[in-house]
């Protein structure tokens, strides 16, 4: 009997700054068989997501991290091929936290049916999936950003930062996105519809934030922390909001940097303009995913929320595209395409 | 016709650095006579804050300085001496914005009268005055603490401070307070009933306070700043609340500290830890002014809070006594006793 064969990518060792591609080790596996309660499942869609550079770390975080052989954690957008589970039948979509590898088997833990009438279904792991979520729960919930506010995201471009901006726009905000590079800075302004978009590589970025924002800041959202941070920082309004995200700019620090912003000037801002910081992941909001999927799924059908998708194809493309998303060179949402879909 | 003579104290320059006594300066005055729709005030207490450092600079802030000749800003508690203002008659007690002065005029703007009958007439500067509702807005509103939670407070021996462990143990959670020598840690832990109280004088003072916290910290009520912001840090839990209300280790400071602690750490484990760090001043709760004073009126009646006064008498000790209360050498609510009533 001939066993077919799939592929997976484990983690190899623990980078130490940049990932390198021999951090991740790619081989082949055979297929495996489910068993009773379980079903197969086909990889077509990886998503790849500036929080797995965490993943790869032993430091202290809020989630643990992956052990070195083991397959890399990661959400995809899969097709079932045989199924011993009730509900799921061979050809349904799911979302599935199957990780860096061609198969799965699944009993339905963290699944989901994805109805691919609604939008193709990649967006599952970006503008409809935890990347849209992750704009909505901390826009809405912690930003809370009124008609006539200034809204300031990084990463803008990205997928949680180009949703972040657009539902600004929705409720009635100035949005102002800073992005690497002048196409991004372009799309963000032209496509996305935000305001203004400022390049973070040009040497006087903060003067030019300042100047695209003359009544100053009143919700930012932090994806990227360094030296972002610190220009918008000073540009903070009273009683601004600050959800913090991410910190991209210092995944691959081995030591954090330090910064021209002093820990005291910080708190001493928080007291005298009665600012709010709030750090959140996106599991935090669950009770928020109906209203999510409501709202944004609708904006999306309207068009008044766009997406851009950055796909290379194959798994063994994923240890590069992940170091390239750690760059910043990738340019909207990160996918890899594993497979095409049978049926 | 004999004119009477009081006194006030003027900023006579801005301090570099800590205040030093000539940069007030004391000097006679006419006892002002009230017009139609006027009231002649007669100084008792005056309350000498922290917050009074930031209005002799001129560095931004959240309210504006006062000026170079102009009378030093305060909170007091009068007694009406004459009045043409309806509301008010000769005998009354108030609660005034009069400033560094023995008399003062008023039109009854920021004034109402207090029930003498309550408590004594000084804790409207103190428990139960702009201090207590400072406690109870930041703590109960932005802290949050639930049931077995640990609150830690530093500048516990304080206004502000002492009155904040007491509301949190009332709301069952666990008390940990941080003063400046061992006297003030006895009264914290003996007379306010803290659970420990850390001297953060000690030399292994961060070793301390994790030792007390064994549980880590929920809700840090930060007054301080500086070195015990650094100890507090580490120690916050997952979804810890930091009330950010005072930053009295660094007031005096020509130049903010660099501290050992970096703002991409803080902001790091701000997303890690889904911390919440927020900056507030009392106004910003004005809407909660009547529940405060049901609940801690009600609590010191019960001796369930329980407060300490440290009383200079006579306007000419205030500069010197602010200089000892930026220094920390106040034991409890810092005041000037002006005058005694006349009734």
């Amino acid at each position: 009997m001939n066993v077919s064969l799939g592929k997976r990518i484990l983690l190899a060792s623990r980078p130490v700054g940049e990932p390198k591609e021999s951090d991740l080790r790619i081989e082949d596996m055979p297929v495996p068989v489910p068993g009773p309660g379980e079903m197969l499942l086909r990889t077509l869609w990886l998503s790849l997501d500036p929080y797995m550079r965490g993943r790869m770390s032993d430091a202290p975080s809020y989630a643990t991290p992956v052990a070195i052989g083991q397959v890399m954690e990661g959400r995809t957008v899969s097709e079932v091929v045989a199924s011993h589970l009730q509900g799921y039948a061979p050809g349904d979509i799911v979302l599935s936290p199957s990780g860096w590898q061609t198969h799965a088997l699944s009993q339905g833990r963290l699944t989901r049916k994805i109805d691919p009438s609604i939008a193709p279904v990649s967006t599952a792991l970006g503008v409809l999936g935890m990347p849209g979520m992750t704009a909505y729960a901390g826009l809405l919930d912690i930003g809370q950003p009124k008609a006539g506010e200034t809204v300031v995201v990084s990463a803008a471009s990205g997928a949680v930062g180009s949703a972040v901006g657009q539902i600004a726009k929705i409720r009635g905000a100035r949005a102002v996105g800073i992005a690497g590079g002048p196409a991004k800075c372009r799309y963000v302004v032209d496509e996305l519809g935000f305001d203004a978009c400022i390049d973070h590589r040009a040497p006087d970025m903060a003067a030019r934030l300042k100047a695209a924002c003359p009544d100053g800041i009143d919700v930012y959202f932090e994806n990227v922390g360094g030296a972002v941070f610190e220009a918008v920082f000073p540009l903070l309004n009273n009683f601004a909001r600050v959800p913090v995200c991410g910190q991209i700019a210092t995944y691959n620090a081995s030591e954090m940097p330090a910064g021209r912003l002093l820990t005291s000037q910080v708190t001493r801002a928080i007291l005298t303009k009665r600012l709010t910081l709030r750090g959140f992941i996106v599991t935090d909001f669950a009770a928020r995913h109906g209203d999510f999927l409501r709202d944004v799924s609708a904006w999306v059908r309207e068009g008044r929320v766009r997406y851009r998708e950055d796909v290379v194809d194959g798994l063994e493309k994923a240890p590069r595209a992940l170091i390239g998303l750690l760059r910043g060179e990738n340019f909207g949402k990160m996918l890899v395409r594993v497979a095409a879909p049978e049926r």
